[in-house]
Protein backbone atom coordinates (compact mmCIF):
# COMPACT_ATOMS: atom_id res chain seq x y z
CA UNK A 1 0.00 0.00 0.00
CA UNK A 2 1.48 3.52 -0.27
CA UNK A 3 1.72 5.24 2.45
CA UNK A 4 0.84 9.09 2.52
CA UNK A 5 2.78 11.19 4.42
CA UNK A 6 2.96 15.02 5.14
CA UNK A 7 6.21 14.97 2.89
CA UNK A 8 5.23 12.80 -0.04
CA UNK A 9 1.20 13.94 -0.23
CA UNK A 10 2.37 16.57 -3.32
CA UNK A 11 4.46 13.09 -5.21
CA UNK A 12 1.43 10.59 -4.16
CA UNK A 13 -1.58 14.01 -5.84
CA UNK A 14 1.21 14.48 -9.09
CA UNK A 15 1.04 9.64 -9.05
CA UNK A 16 -2.59 10.02 -9.61
CA UNK A 17 -2.85 12.06 -12.80
CA UNK A 18 -3.94 9.62 -16.05
CA UNK A 19 -1.97 9.22 -18.93
CA UNK A 20 -3.73 10.77 -21.35
CA UNK A 21 -4.24 14.17 -18.91
CA UNK A 22 -3.87 17.31 -20.96
CA UNK A 23 -0.21 18.34 -20.12
CA UNK A 24 -0.77 22.10 -19.17
CA UNK A 25 -3.87 20.82 -16.70
CA UNK A 26 -1.08 18.60 -15.29
CA UNK A 27 1.53 21.33 -14.83
CA UNK A 28 -1.17 24.21 -13.72
CA UNK A 29 -2.68 21.68 -10.92
CA UNK A 30 0.80 20.04 -9.99
CA UNK A 31 2.34 23.52 -9.23
CA UNK A 32 -1.02 24.73 -7.66
CA UNK A 33 -0.90 21.78 -5.30
CA UNK A 34 2.87 21.86 -4.69
CA UNK A 35 2.32 25.77 -3.37
CA UNK A 36 -0.64 24.91 -1.58
CA UNK A 37 1.20 22.01 0.26
CA UNK A 38 4.45 24.25 0.79
CA UNK A 39 1.33 27.06 2.62
CA UNK A 40 -0.03 24.36 4.84
CA UNK A 41 3.46 22.98 5.95
CA UNK A 42 5.49 26.45 6.29
CA UNK A 43 2.63 28.01 8.67
CA UNK A 44 1.73 24.82 10.08
CA UNK A 45 -1.84 25.67 9.16
CA UNK A 46 -4.30 24.60 12.13
CA UNK A 47 -7.64 22.91 11.57
CA UNK A 48 -9.32 26.33 12.95
CA UNK A 49 -7.40 28.03 10.09
CA UNK A 50 -8.37 25.76 7.52
CA UNK A 51 -12.00 26.33 8.63
CA UNK A 52 -12.03 29.63 8.48
CA UNK A 53 -10.55 29.65 5.15
CA UNK A 54 -13.20 27.36 3.64
CA UNK A 55 -15.47 29.41 5.48
CA UNK A 56 -14.54 32.44 3.85
CA UNK A 57 -14.52 30.77 0.57
CA UNK A 58 -18.53 30.40 1.11
CA UNK A 59 -19.28 33.58 2.35
CA UNK A 60 -17.42 34.77 -0.79
CA UNK A 61 -19.52 32.73 -3.00
CA UNK A 62 -22.44 33.69 -1.34
CA UNK A 63 -22.23 37.08 -2.08
CA UNK A 64 -20.77 36.62 -5.56
CA UNK A 65 -23.48 37.00 -8.27
CA UNK A 66 -24.36 38.99 -11.88
CA UNK A 67 -24.15 42.26 -10.03
CA UNK A 68 -20.62 41.44 -8.05
CA UNK A 69 -17.61 38.72 -7.92
CA UNK A 70 -16.14 38.93 -4.49
CA UNK A 71 -13.66 35.67 -5.99
CA UNK A 72 -12.15 38.67 -8.55
CA UNK A 73 -12.09 41.16 -5.99
CA UNK A 74 -10.21 38.37 -3.44
CA UNK A 75 -7.75 37.79 -6.90
CA UNK A 76 -7.49 41.87 -6.81
CA UNK A 77 -6.55 42.66 -3.47
CA UNK A 78 -4.04 39.58 -2.91
CA UNK A 79 -2.13 41.15 -6.24
CA UNK A 80 -3.19 38.12 -8.27
CA UNK A 81 -5.06 39.57 -10.97
CA UNK A 82 -2.07 42.59 -11.25
CA UNK A 83 0.37 39.77 -11.25
CA UNK A 84 -1.04 38.07 -14.31
CA UNK A 85 -1.64 41.19 -15.84
CA UNK A 86 2.27 42.24 -15.40
CA UNK A 87 3.52 38.25 -16.68
CA UNK A 88 2.03 39.13 -20.10
CA UNK A 89 2.82 42.55 -20.32
CA UNK A 90 4.63 43.40 -23.06
CA UNK A 91 7.94 45.70 -22.45
CA UNK A 92 7.96 48.07 -25.59
CA UNK A 93 3.51 48.42 -25.79
CA UNK A 94 1.84 50.85 -22.60
CA UNK A 95 1.60 48.86 -19.40
CA UNK A 96 -1.80 46.84 -18.73
CA UNK A 97 -3.44 47.23 -15.51
CA UNK A 98 -6.97 45.67 -13.78
CA UNK A 99 -9.78 45.52 -16.20
CA UNK A 100 -12.25 45.43 -12.63
CA UNK A 101 -15.64 44.26 -12.33
CA UNK A 102 -17.12 47.85 -14.04
CA UNK A 103 -16.47 47.50 -17.83
CA UNK A 104 -19.34 47.17 -20.00
CA UNK A 105 -19.88 45.84 -23.70
CA UNK A 106 -21.07 47.85 -26.91
CA UNK A 107 -20.42 51.30 -24.84
CA UNK A 108 -21.57 54.08 -27.12
CA UNK A 109 -19.57 56.00 -29.83
CA UNK A 110 -18.11 59.21 -28.93
CA UNK A 111 -16.90 61.85 -31.89
CA UNK A 112 -13.34 63.47 -31.42
CA UNK A 113 -13.66 65.87 -29.44
CA UNK A 114 -16.99 65.22 -27.94
CA UNK A 115 -17.92 65.11 -24.33
CA UNK A 116 -18.08 62.12 -22.19
CA UNK A 117 -19.75 64.00 -18.82
CA UNK A 118 -22.82 64.75 -20.83
CA UNK A 119 -24.37 66.93 -17.94
CA UNK A 120 -22.44 65.85 -14.93
CA UNK A 121 -20.76 68.87 -13.24
CA UNK A 122 -17.32 68.40 -11.83
CA UNK A 123 -13.59 69.86 -12.74
CA UNK A 124 -13.35 69.68 -16.07
CA UNK A 125 -10.64 67.41 -17.67
CA UNK A 126 -9.66 67.72 -21.29
CA UNK A 127 -7.67 64.32 -22.35
CA UNK A 128 -5.92 63.97 -25.48
CA UNK A 129 -3.33 62.03 -26.85
CA UNK A 130 -2.76 59.32 -29.93
CA UNK A 131 -2.15 56.14 -30.76
CA UNK A 132 1.19 54.79 -32.14
CA UNK A 133 2.68 51.60 -32.84
CA UNK A 134 6.20 50.58 -31.48
CA UNK A 135 7.61 52.52 -34.32
CA UNK A 136 6.11 55.74 -33.08
CA UNK A 137 4.25 55.92 -36.17
CA UNK A 138 -0.04 57.05 -35.41
CA UNK A 139 -2.44 54.20 -35.66
CA UNK A 140 -5.68 55.52 -37.69
CA UNK A 141 -8.72 53.33 -36.63
CA UNK A 142 -7.55 52.68 -33.31
CA UNK A 143 -10.28 51.75 -31.52
CA UNK A 144 -10.51 53.54 -27.31
CA UNK A 145 -13.11 51.95 -25.21
CA UNK A 146 -12.91 54.91 -22.22
CA UNK A 147 -14.71 54.70 -19.09
CA UNK A 148 -14.49 55.85 -15.46
CA UNK A 149 -16.34 57.05 -12.21
CA UNK A 150 -19.39 60.15 -11.84
CA UNK A 151 -18.20 62.52 -9.66
CA UNK A 152 -19.79 60.33 -6.79
CA UNK A 153 -17.46 57.62 -7.06
CA UNK A 154 -20.17 55.05 -8.95
CA UNK A 155 -19.60 53.60 -11.94
CA UNK A 156 -23.20 53.06 -14.02
CA UNK A 157 -23.54 49.65 -13.03
CA UNK A 158 -23.41 50.55 -9.41
CA UNK A 159 -25.54 53.55 -9.45
CA UNK A 160 -29.44 54.03 -10.07
CA UNK A 161 -29.21 57.31 -11.09
CA UNK A 162 -27.14 56.95 -14.12
CA UNK A 163 -27.86 54.66 -17.26
CA UNK A 164 -25.86 51.91 -17.80
CA UNK A 165 -23.57 53.87 -20.72
CA UNK A 166 -23.16 57.14 -18.46
CA UNK A 167 -19.63 57.37 -18.27
CA UNK A 168 -19.12 54.86 -21.12
CA UNK A 169 -17.04 56.04 -24.82
CA UNK A 170 -15.90 54.00 -27.71
CA UNK A 171 -13.27 56.45 -29.81
CA UNK A 172 -11.43 56.01 -33.40
CA UNK A 173 -8.69 57.65 -33.67
CA UNK A 174 -7.96 59.69 -36.79
CA UNK A 175 -5.27 59.48 -39.47
CA UNK A 176 -2.79 60.84 -37.06
CA UNK A 177 -3.62 58.38 -34.76
CA UNK A 178 -5.03 60.99 -32.65
CA UNK A 179 -8.14 61.13 -29.90
CA UNK A 180 -9.27 63.58 -27.31
CA UNK A 181 -12.60 64.31 -25.46
CA UNK A 182 -13.90 66.07 -22.03
CA UNK A 183 -14.86 64.69 -18.97
CA UNK A 184 -14.52 65.50 -15.77
CA UNK A 185 -11.78 64.74 -13.45
CA UNK A 186 -12.45 60.61 -12.03
CA UNK A 187 -12.06 60.44 -8.12
CA UNK A 188 -10.76 58.19 -5.85
CA UNK A 189 -13.11 55.38 -4.16
CA UNK A 190 -13.11 52.01 -2.27
CA UNK A 191 -14.18 48.76 -3.34
CA UNK A 192 -16.77 46.73 -1.38
CA UNK A 193 -15.88 46.26 2.24
CA UNK A 194 -19.09 44.47 3.79
CA UNK A 195 -17.80 41.31 2.19
CA UNK A 196 -15.06 38.38 3.42
CA UNK A 197 -12.52 40.19 1.28
CA UNK A 198 -13.24 43.78 3.36
CA UNK A 199 -13.21 41.64 6.55
CA UNK A 200 -9.21 40.60 5.56
CA UNK A 201 -8.73 44.36 4.30
CA UNK A 202 -9.78 45.25 7.96
CA UNK A 203 -7.61 42.47 9.67
CA UNK A 204 -4.81 43.55 7.51
CA UNK A 205 -4.82 47.21 8.18
CA UNK A 206 -5.37 47.81 4.99
CA UNK A 207 -7.78 50.51 3.16
CA UNK A 208 -10.02 49.87 0.70
CA UNK A 209 -9.22 52.80 -1.52
CA UNK A 210 -8.07 52.85 -4.88
CA UNK A 211 -6.04 56.14 -6.35
CA UNK A 212 -8.87 57.71 -9.21
CA UNK A 213 -8.18 56.63 -12.97
CA UNK A 214 -9.16 56.39 -16.56
CA UNK A 215 -9.90 53.09 -18.29
CA UNK A 216 -9.19 52.12 -21.17
CA UNK A 217 -8.96 49.34 -23.72
CA UNK A 218 -6.85 50.29 -26.49
CA UNK A 219 -6.58 48.06 -29.63
CA UNK A 220 -6.11 47.89 -33.46
CA UNK A 221 -6.02 45.70 -36.12
CA UNK A 222 -3.26 43.20 -36.30
CA UNK A 223 -1.93 44.90 -32.73
CA UNK A 224 -2.30 43.24 -28.91
CA UNK A 225 -5.12 44.73 -27.53
CA UNK A 226 -3.99 46.56 -24.17
CA UNK A 227 -6.32 46.83 -21.17
CA UNK A 228 -5.18 49.66 -18.60
CA UNK A 229 -5.61 52.80 -16.13
CA UNK A 230 -4.15 56.04 -16.64
CA UNK A 231 -3.80 57.74 -12.91
CA UNK A 232 -2.94 61.43 -11.80
CA UNK A 233 0.12 62.12 -10.23
CA UNK A 234 -1.40 64.13 -7.36
CA UNK A 235 -3.49 60.85 -5.58
CA UNK A 236 -2.73 60.31 -2.29
CA UNK A 237 -3.51 56.40 -2.75
CA UNK A 238 -1.07 56.06 -5.52
CA UNK A 239 1.61 54.50 -3.30
CA UNK A 240 -1.12 51.65 -1.94
CA UNK A 241 -3.67 51.25 -4.54
CA UNK A 242 -5.59 48.46 -2.94
CA UNK A 243 -5.63 46.22 -6.12
CA UNK A 244 -1.81 46.79 -7.11
CA UNK A 245 -2.92 48.45 -10.57
CA UNK A 246 -0.57 50.99 -10.47
CA UNK A 247 2.49 51.66 -13.06
CA UNK A 248 5.06 53.90 -13.36
CA UNK A 249 4.05 54.75 -17.28
CA UNK A 250 0.78 54.71 -16.75
CA UNK A 251 0.70 58.85 -13.78
CA UNK A 252 0.63 61.24 -15.84
CA UNK A 253 -0.07 65.08 -14.49
CA UNK A 254 -2.95 66.54 -14.54
CA UNK A 255 -2.05 69.90 -15.56
CA UNK A 256 -4.15 73.07 -14.87
CA UNK A 257 -5.10 75.42 -17.19
CA UNK A 258 -5.76 78.95 -17.32
CA UNK A 259 -9.08 80.31 -17.28
CA UNK A 260 -9.79 81.56 -21.15
CA UNK A 261 -7.56 79.04 -22.62
CA UNK A 262 -9.94 76.69 -23.30
CA UNK A 263 -9.22 75.27 -26.93
CA UNK A 264 -12.08 75.58 -29.54
CA UNK A 265 -13.23 72.30 -31.49
CA UNK A 266 -14.99 70.70 -28.41
CA UNK A 267 -18.08 69.74 -27.57
CA UNK A 268 -18.80 70.33 -24.48
CA UNK A 269 -22.35 69.75 -22.86
CA UNK A 270 -22.71 72.92 -20.88
CA UNK A 271 -20.76 76.67 -20.20
CA UNK A 272 -17.06 76.73 -21.57
CA UNK A 273 -14.86 76.34 -17.92
CA UNK A 274 -12.92 79.23 -16.47
CA UNK A 275 -9.80 77.01 -15.04
CA UNK A 276 -9.62 73.23 -16.08
CA UNK A 277 -7.56 70.25 -16.31
CA UNK A 278 -5.85 68.70 -19.47
CA UNK A 279 -4.12 65.38 -19.92
CA UNK A 280 -1.94 64.25 -22.61
CA UNK A 281 -1.64 60.33 -22.74
CA UNK A 282 0.13 58.03 -26.11
CA UNK A 283 -0.36 54.47 -25.90
CA UNK A 284 1.44 52.21 -27.81
CA UNK A 285 0.56 49.14 -29.12
CA UNK A 286 2.83 46.45 -30.24
CA UNK A 287 2.01 44.12 -33.62
CA UNK A 288 0.15 40.56 -32.98
CA UNK A 289 2.78 38.07 -33.80
CA UNK B 1 5.92 56.43 -6.37
CA UNK B 2 6.24 52.94 -5.26
CA UNK B 3 6.59 51.15 -8.65
CA UNK B 4 4.74 47.11 -8.11
CA UNK B 5 6.55 45.15 -10.51
CA UNK B 6 6.12 41.20 -11.16
CA UNK B 7 9.21 40.40 -9.36
CA UNK B 8 8.70 42.46 -6.16
CA UNK B 9 5.17 42.44 -5.70
CA UNK B 10 4.85 40.14 -3.10
CA UNK B 11 7.17 42.73 -1.25
CA UNK B 12 4.88 45.39 -2.12
CA UNK B 13 1.77 43.16 -0.75
CA UNK B 14 3.28 42.68 2.70
CA UNK B 15 4.30 46.56 3.13
CA UNK B 16 0.50 46.67 3.04
CA UNK B 17 -0.06 45.57 6.39
CA UNK B 18 -0.72 47.78 9.22
CA UNK B 19 1.50 48.14 12.39
CA UNK B 20 -1.09 46.64 14.62
CA UNK B 21 -1.54 43.57 12.43
CA UNK B 22 -2.22 39.93 14.70
CA UNK B 23 1.16 38.62 13.63
CA UNK B 24 -0.13 34.82 12.92
CA UNK B 25 -3.24 36.71 10.74
CA UNK B 26 0.43 38.17 8.94
CA UNK B 27 2.50 35.63 8.86
CA UNK B 28 -0.02 33.04 7.21
CA UNK B 29 -1.65 36.21 4.69
CA UNK B 30 2.30 37.04 3.63
CA UNK B 31 3.01 33.41 2.83
CA UNK B 32 -0.44 32.63 1.11
CA UNK B 33 0.44 35.61 -1.37
CA UNK B 34 4.35 34.29 -1.83
CA UNK B 35 3.07 30.95 -3.23
CA UNK B 36 0.16 32.22 -4.67
CA UNK B 37 2.44 34.96 -6.61
CA UNK B 38 4.88 31.97 -6.96
CA UNK B 39 2.44 29.85 -8.56
CA UNK B 40 1.43 32.25 -11.01
CA UNK B 41 4.96 33.08 -12.20
CA UNK B 42 6.46 30.07 -12.54
CA UNK B 43 3.53 28.82 -14.62
CA UNK B 44 3.19 31.77 -16.43
CA UNK B 45 -0.37 31.95 -15.68
CA UNK B 46 -2.70 33.17 -18.49
CA UNK B 47 -5.44 35.71 -18.04
CA UNK B 48 -7.48 33.03 -19.83
CA UNK B 49 -6.70 30.44 -16.68
CA UNK B 50 -6.74 32.63 -14.29
CA UNK B 51 -10.46 33.51 -15.26
CA UNK B 52 -11.26 29.65 -15.65
CA UNK B 53 -9.92 29.35 -11.98
CA UNK B 54 -12.10 32.74 -11.03
CA UNK B 55 -15.51 30.43 -12.58
CA UNK B 56 -14.54 27.47 -10.57
CA UNK B 57 -14.45 29.11 -7.87
CA UNK B 58 -18.06 31.21 -8.68
CA UNK B 59 -19.65 27.84 -9.70
CA UNK B 60 -18.22 26.07 -6.38
CA UNK B 61 -19.66 28.72 -4.77
CA UNK B 62 -23.77 28.38 -6.25
CA UNK B 63 -23.55 24.81 -5.16
CA UNK B 64 -22.42 24.70 -1.82
CA UNK B 65 -25.24 25.21 0.65
CA UNK B 66 -26.01 23.09 3.98
CA UNK B 67 -26.32 19.89 2.16
CA UNK B 68 -23.03 19.78 0.27
CA UNK B 69 -19.91 21.64 0.60
CA UNK B 70 -17.81 21.91 -2.53
CA UNK B 71 -14.85 23.86 -1.35
CA UNK B 72 -13.98 21.03 1.42
CA UNK B 73 -14.57 18.39 -1.60
CA UNK B 74 -11.81 20.88 -3.32
CA UNK B 75 -9.45 21.26 -0.05
CA UNK B 76 -9.72 16.77 0.18
CA UNK B 77 -9.25 16.12 -3.17
CA UNK B 78 -6.34 18.56 -3.69
CA UNK B 79 -4.74 16.83 -0.68
CA UNK B 80 -5.03 19.94 1.46
CA UNK B 81 -7.15 18.45 4.10
CA UNK B 82 -5.47 15.92 4.61
CA UNK B 83 -2.16 17.20 4.95
CA UNK B 84 -3.45 19.30 7.55
CA UNK B 85 -4.31 16.21 9.37
CA UNK B 86 -1.13 14.45 9.22
CA UNK B 87 0.78 18.23 10.29
CA UNK B 88 -1.41 17.99 13.47
CA UNK B 89 -0.91 14.12 13.82
CA UNK B 90 0.56 13.21 17.17
CA UNK B 91 3.56 10.37 16.82
CA UNK B 92 2.05 7.91 19.52
CA UNK B 93 -1.32 8.49 18.54
CA UNK B 94 -3.74 6.59 16.43
CA UNK B 95 -3.61 8.65 13.34
CA UNK B 96 -6.19 11.23 12.38
CA UNK B 97 -7.92 11.27 8.90
CA UNK B 98 -10.59 13.56 7.36
CA UNK B 99 -13.34 13.99 9.17
CA UNK B 100 -15.82 14.23 6.01
CA UNK B 101 -19.02 15.98 5.64
CA UNK B 102 -21.54 13.41 6.51
CA UNK B 103 -20.67 13.30 10.73
CA UNK B 104 -23.96 14.52 12.46
CA UNK B 105 -24.18 16.04 15.71
CA UNK B 106 -25.80 14.22 18.90
CA UNK B 107 -25.41 10.65 17.56
CA UNK B 108 -27.98 7.56 19.31
CA UNK B 109 -25.46 5.85 22.19
CA UNK B 110 -24.93 2.49 21.76
CA UNK B 111 -24.21 0.21 24.54
CA UNK B 112 -21.34 -2.18 24.14
CA UNK B 113 -22.06 -5.31 21.88
CA UNK B 114 -25.46 -3.51 20.63
CA UNK B 115 -26.66 -3.65 16.75
CA UNK B 116 -25.44 -0.23 14.58
CA UNK B 117 -26.51 -1.83 11.61
CA UNK B 118 -30.44 -2.37 12.66
CA UNK B 119 -33.04 -3.89 10.07
CA UNK B 120 -29.96 -3.77 7.27
CA UNK B 121 -28.89 -6.91 5.65
CA UNK B 122 -25.35 -7.30 3.99
CA UNK B 123 -22.09 -9.14 5.18
CA UNK B 124 -21.98 -8.56 9.08
CA UNK B 125 -18.93 -7.32 10.93
CA UNK B 126 -18.06 -7.66 14.28
CA UNK B 127 -16.08 -5.03 15.37
CA UNK B 128 -13.82 -4.55 19.02
CA UNK B 129 -11.21 -3.20 20.01
CA UNK B 130 -9.85 -1.22 23.08
CA UNK B 131 -9.05 3.05 23.79
CA UNK B 132 -5.77 3.14 25.51
CA UNK B 133 -3.64 5.87 26.63
CA UNK B 134 0.06 5.80 25.14
CA UNK B 135 1.40 3.93 27.97
CA UNK B 136 -0.95 1.19 26.85
CA UNK B 137 -3.44 1.78 29.72
CA UNK B 138 -7.04 0.87 28.87
CA UNK B 139 -9.20 4.27 29.23
CA UNK B 140 -12.59 3.51 30.69
CA UNK B 141 -15.68 6.01 29.58
CA UNK B 142 -13.69 7.05 26.82
CA UNK B 143 -16.36 8.08 23.61
CA UNK B 144 -16.04 6.70 20.18
CA UNK B 145 -18.38 8.35 17.72
CA UNK B 146 -18.96 6.49 15.09
CA UNK B 147 -20.33 6.39 11.37
CA UNK B 148 -20.28 4.71 7.93
CA UNK B 149 -22.51 4.15 5.07
CA UNK B 150 -25.47 1.90 4.25
CA UNK B 151 -25.19 -0.88 2.30
CA UNK B 152 -26.47 1.34 -0.55
CA UNK B 153 -23.01 3.48 -0.40
CA UNK B 154 -25.03 6.14 1.10
CA UNK B 155 -24.65 8.14 4.15
CA UNK B 156 -27.69 9.24 6.70
CA UNK B 157 -27.87 12.68 5.19
CA UNK B 158 -27.66 11.66 1.73
CA UNK B 159 -30.68 9.07 1.56
CA UNK B 160 -34.18 9.93 2.40
CA UNK B 161 -34.68 6.29 3.03
CA UNK B 162 -32.68 6.45 6.18
CA UNK B 163 -33.57 8.67 9.20
CA UNK B 164 -30.65 10.98 10.40
CA UNK B 165 -29.38 8.54 12.87
CA UNK B 166 -28.98 5.70 11.05
CA UNK B 167 -25.46 3.89 10.74
CA UNK B 168 -24.11 6.70 13.20
CA UNK B 169 -23.92 5.65 16.71
CA UNK B 170 -21.80 6.93 20.26
CA UNK B 171 -20.54 4.74 22.45
CA UNK B 172 -18.76 4.30 25.71
CA UNK B 173 -15.93 2.14 26.91
CA UNK B 174 -15.70 0.00 29.93
CA UNK B 175 -13.04 -0.56 32.72
CA UNK B 176 -11.41 -2.47 30.47
CA UNK B 177 -11.21 0.54 27.94
CA UNK B 178 -13.10 -2.11 25.63
CA UNK B 179 -15.59 -1.06 22.78
CA UNK B 180 -17.53 -4.05 20.44
CA UNK B 181 -20.87 -3.78 18.39
CA UNK B 182 -21.62 -5.37 15.15
CA UNK B 183 -23.31 -3.54 11.69
CA UNK B 184 -22.50 -4.72 8.13
CA UNK B 185 -19.33 -3.87 5.87
CA UNK B 186 -19.34 -0.64 4.82
CA UNK B 187 -18.67 0.14 0.75
CA UNK B 188 -16.34 1.77 -1.04
CA UNK B 189 -18.11 4.87 -2.96
CA UNK B 190 -17.78 8.10 -4.70
CA UNK B 191 -17.63 11.67 -3.94
CA UNK B 192 -19.87 13.86 -6.15
CA UNK B 193 -19.10 14.45 -9.62
CA UNK B 194 -21.55 16.67 -10.77
CA UNK B 195 -19.93 19.69 -9.87
CA UNK B 196 -16.51 21.68 -10.46
CA UNK B 197 -14.45 19.28 -8.69
CA UNK B 198 -15.91 16.27 -10.55
CA UNK B 199 -15.10 18.27 -13.58
CA UNK B 200 -11.49 18.34 -12.27
CA UNK B 201 -10.88 14.68 -11.55
CA UNK B 202 -12.53 13.87 -14.55
CA UNK B 203 -10.00 15.98 -16.64
CA UNK B 204 -6.93 15.07 -14.64
CA UNK B 205 -8.16 11.13 -15.27
CA UNK B 206 -8.55 10.38 -11.81
CA UNK B 207 -11.49 8.29 -10.78
CA UNK B 208 -13.51 9.40 -7.81
CA UNK B 209 -13.81 6.42 -5.27
CA UNK B 210 -13.06 6.41 -2.29
CA UNK B 211 -12.31 2.93 -0.13
CA UNK B 212 -14.29 1.57 2.06
CA UNK B 213 -14.26 2.88 5.71
CA UNK B 214 -15.52 3.30 9.43
CA UNK B 215 -15.16 6.84 10.38
CA UNK B 216 -14.67 7.95 14.58
CA UNK B 217 -14.27 10.34 16.69
CA UNK B 218 -12.51 8.93 19.37
CA UNK B 219 -11.95 11.14 22.88
CA UNK B 220 -11.83 10.70 26.33
CA UNK B 221 -11.22 13.66 29.40
CA UNK B 222 -8.07 15.01 29.34
CA UNK B 223 -6.76 13.17 25.79
CA UNK B 224 -6.28 15.03 22.94
CA UNK B 225 -9.53 14.10 20.43
CA UNK B 226 -8.23 12.01 16.95
CA UNK B 227 -11.01 12.06 14.19
CA UNK B 228 -10.25 8.98 12.16
CA UNK B 229 -11.49 6.42 9.78
CA UNK B 230 -10.45 2.61 9.44
CA UNK B 231 -10.20 0.90 6.49
CA UNK B 232 -10.18 -2.97 4.95
CA UNK B 233 -7.17 -3.68 3.62
CA UNK B 234 -8.79 -5.65 0.88
CA UNK B 235 -10.52 -2.37 -0.88
CA UNK B 236 -9.40 -1.93 -4.61
CA UNK B 237 -9.18 1.86 -3.63
CA UNK B 238 -6.68 1.54 -1.25
CA UNK B 239 -3.63 3.00 -3.23
CA UNK B 240 -5.64 5.77 -4.93
CA UNK B 241 -8.19 7.20 -2.35
CA UNK B 242 -9.23 10.38 -4.01
CA UNK B 243 -9.22 12.00 -0.77
CA UNK B 244 -5.68 10.75 0.78
CA UNK B 245 -7.47 9.32 3.87
CA UNK B 246 -5.19 6.06 3.73
CA UNK B 247 -2.86 5.74 6.88
CA UNK B 248 -0.58 2.81 7.13
CA UNK B 249 -2.00 2.50 10.63
CA UNK B 250 -5.66 2.75 9.53
CA UNK B 251 -5.76 -0.38 7.51
CA UNK B 252 -7.21 -3.31 8.91
CA UNK B 253 -7.98 -7.22 8.19
CA UNK B 254 -11.42 -7.95 7.85
CA UNK B 255 -11.09 -11.61 9.14
CA UNK B 256 -13.63 -13.54 7.73
CA UNK B 257 -14.72 -16.34 10.80
CA UNK B 258 -15.97 -19.46 10.06
CA UNK B 259 -19.98 -20.64 10.78
CA UNK B 260 -21.02 -21.42 14.30
CA UNK B 261 -18.40 -19.43 15.65
CA UNK B 262 -20.48 -16.19 16.31
CA UNK B 263 -19.68 -15.12 19.74
CA UNK B 264 -22.29 -15.06 22.60
CA UNK B 265 -23.39 -11.70 24.40
CA UNK B 266 -24.31 -9.75 20.92
CA UNK B 267 -27.66 -8.10 20.33
CA UNK B 268 -27.73 -8.91 17.04
CA UNK B 269 -30.69 -7.48 14.94
CA UNK B 270 -32.50 -10.63 12.94
CA UNK B 271 -30.96 -13.87 12.86
CA UNK B 272 -27.42 -15.18 13.66
CA UNK B 273 -24.98 -15.15 10.29
CA UNK B 274 -23.05 -18.17 8.96
CA UNK B 275 -19.86 -16.85 8.14
CA UNK B 276 -19.35 -13.14 9.23
CA UNK B 277 -16.40 -10.99 9.75
CA UNK B 278 -14.35 -9.28 12.45
CA UNK B 279 -11.99 -6.51 12.41
CA UNK B 280 -10.29 -5.63 15.86
CA UNK B 281 -8.97 -2.20 15.94
CA UNK B 282 -6.98 -0.37 18.73
CA UNK B 283 -7.17 3.36 19.72
CA UNK B 284 -4.15 5.39 21.39
CA UNK B 285 -4.84 9.09 22.42
CA UNK B 286 -2.03 11.35 24.12
CA UNK B 287 -3.00 13.09 26.86
CA UNK B 288 -3.80 16.52 26.50
CA UNK B 289 -0.59 18.57 27.53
Amino acid sequence: MRTVTKNNITDVFTGYFGKDTDPRLKEVLTCLARHLHDFARETNLTHDEWRKGLEFLEWAGNITGPERNEFVLLSDVMGLSSLVDMIHSVPDATSSSVLGPFHVSNPPPLEIGADMKRHYEGDVLLVTGHVFDTNDMPIKGAKLDIWQTAPNGLYSSQDDEQDIHSFHALMTTDENGYYAFTTVKPVSYTVPGDGPVGQILNAAGRHPWRPSHLHFIASAEGCRSVVTEVFPDDDPYLDQDTVFGVREDLVMSYVKQEAGSFPDGFELSGKVPGEYLRVDFDFRLVSES
